[in-house]
């Protein structure tokens, strides 16, 4: 199975995912601005595979940084951390994993014990990423029943993580207990990471599946051909209100408005008690080239205005269940998220 | 303005819809077979448009049939009909329009006079498609506010009509009352006949508009950045469920769970009271190629399957009103309906 981000030969090894599924091309990083500029760019994208990332990043920048002493090393390793925090907005695991690296280096007691420790810390974050998603896959396979038919949205697969997904995580564990999965794929505009990324491990894996676009999973739900809904998650808010990639919401009302179970499935450290409400998480603005231009050919006409919401918000009530490494959390979820992240295995 | 579809040198004279909006190709036709292609790969599309250009198609096939006796133009005809109705079985106007011309066949004396008769019934039909339009667009502006940002999908405009709009229509004619409105506009994948389209005519129009991308439609509903929806429809069954563009469905939903108005806006030759509901809609599949590739390039991994149903169905529950040339149909729809066909004017 794949590996979307690893540490390799003293660099971090990504695969770029801009160029599936026609090419294969892997890309090896030993700048943390490089990888800084990679995550702008979506090479590397999805909310665990960032947390990996980023932490790989504060690796790389603690061996960058210049210092005589652990004060000059923590400012310069602050300049590190802004500058990856400041790729993606919305994700919460790339905050959550530029924190946890940001505790390791201040409780080293001097700078080669730091750049150490944040090297090991970031192997780690690897490691347990991957087990994590085994997890919400044997949580979440429960809820796939043998014929389902499952409807999901962007990628939030191995290549959204560091390897086996979220999303798609709990459809491998339901296929790895022998039952028959059918899944329908929204393409997902403007990137397509549904039939770019999703397509692509699909058929490496032998799990049937259907593509469609964006605006076609209405009428499947509406003729009740889709069992349930599984999506990813980029932050998760204290009430339980998703942010995930745009169109989720969309998704969300439809399965509410014709009975079909919606879940969410994702790590805890994507949950952020310290937002509110979804109303409190920000949404990244990317570029409207990315909505006239595919693949760098214009597909609109010139002159027109467009906007790029990366992401969309979608109310806690619409949300049957979310899965973790925890367990299924299900309403109310105040209580139930916050469960969750106190209780440190 | 631009003419979607007229009668020109004795030929039919087609924008080409495939090549907009890179470029303005026009297509001179003599053939009805070739028509049915055009209609086919849609080179010309939209309900309304499809209903003129199948009278025309019929009327070309009046002068290509050969017939020494009336008995034998009909024969002849017969296939001309089957050939234009086989092309696209979900736009009512399609076959609206050919059960008109047969009509106009049955009862003329000779193949002469038949003959005739047929072209001067679908230059009759251009004539009026602009003249309905034109009313459409009264009725409806009254719906439209000053300052409303109105959002549309596919194409219901001038292009899916001889000229001026059914759904666009209602737009301009509430700008032209001097109301300040703003469009949203869904790209419509697969064809994208909202960015290559409806882009392109409020870019001629001086209408400001935001493009958007099918999947951002609900995030816009959701922050209340829409006022209303108006699409087109291909075909009304007569409890008011309507068939259009894929997607329709999906804002409709949305919309509704927002408290935004969603207003059809179509010309009773789009009312088909045969159909009792939208469930005994025929809904086209196309070529899942239209999913998988993109201007000819492919965009999902080789292998993946897709779907691709060019129409949803739209419960009728869901429509605040339907917008006619006879005015403004609110429910219960089936009296509403009945009484539009049925008050010819």
């Amino acid at each position: 199975m794949i590996r979307t981000v690893q540490w390799a030969d003293g660099k971090v090894r990504i695969i770029d995912q801009t160029k599936l599924p026609a090419q294969e091309v892997y890309l090896d990083i030993d700048d943390y601005q490089e990888l800084a500029r990679a995550i702008r760019e979506m090479r590397i994208r999805g909310a665990p595979a960032l947390g990996v990332a980023a932490a790989y990043g504060v690796a790389l920048g603690a061996f960058q940084v210049q210092a005589a002493t652990k004060e000059e090393f923590l400012a310069g390793l602050h300049d590190v951390i802004s500058t990856i925090g400041a790729t993606r907005p919305t994700a919460r695991n790339l905050f959550w994993a530029l924190e946890r690296m940001q505790r390791v280096a201040e409780q080293a007691p001097d700078v080669g014990t730091a750049r150490a420790r944040l090297l090991s810390e970031a192997l780690r974050m690897e490691r347990e990423d991957e087990e994590i998603n085994r997890a919400i896959g044997r949580h979440g396979a429960a809820l796939i029943l043998d014929g389902f038919r499952v409807l999901t949205h962007c990628n939030a697969g191995a290549l959204a993580t560091v390897a086996y997904g979220t999303a798609l995580g709990v459809i491998r564990a339901a296929v790895e207990d022998g039952k028959r999965v059918h899944v329908y794929i929204d393409e997902t505009r403007p990137l397509l990471q549904g039939s770019r990324l999703t397509a692509w491990e699909l058929i490496q894996d032998g799990i049937p599946a259907t593509l469609v676009t964006d605006n076609m999973a209405g009428h499947f739900l509406r003729r009740g051909q889709i069992n349930c809904v599984v999506v990813g998650a980029d932050r998760i808010a204290a009430n339980g209100d998703v942010a995930n990639k745009i169109g989720t919401y969309t998704l969300a009302v439809l399965a509410h408005e014709n009975g079909v179970p919606f879940y969410v499935a994702a790590p805890t450290s994507t949950i952020d008690l310290s937002t509110a409400t979804g109303d409190d998480i920000p949404i990244e603005e990317r570029d409207p080239a990315e909505v006239t231009h595919l693949d760098g050919k214009q597909i609109a006409p010139e002159g027109i205005t467009a906007a790029n919401p990366a992401f969309d918000v979608t109310p806690h009530r619409y949300v049957s269940a979310i899965v973790t490494e925890k367990g299924v959390l299900r309403p109310p979820y105040g209580p139930a998220l916050a469960r969750a992240v106190s209780n440190e295995e």
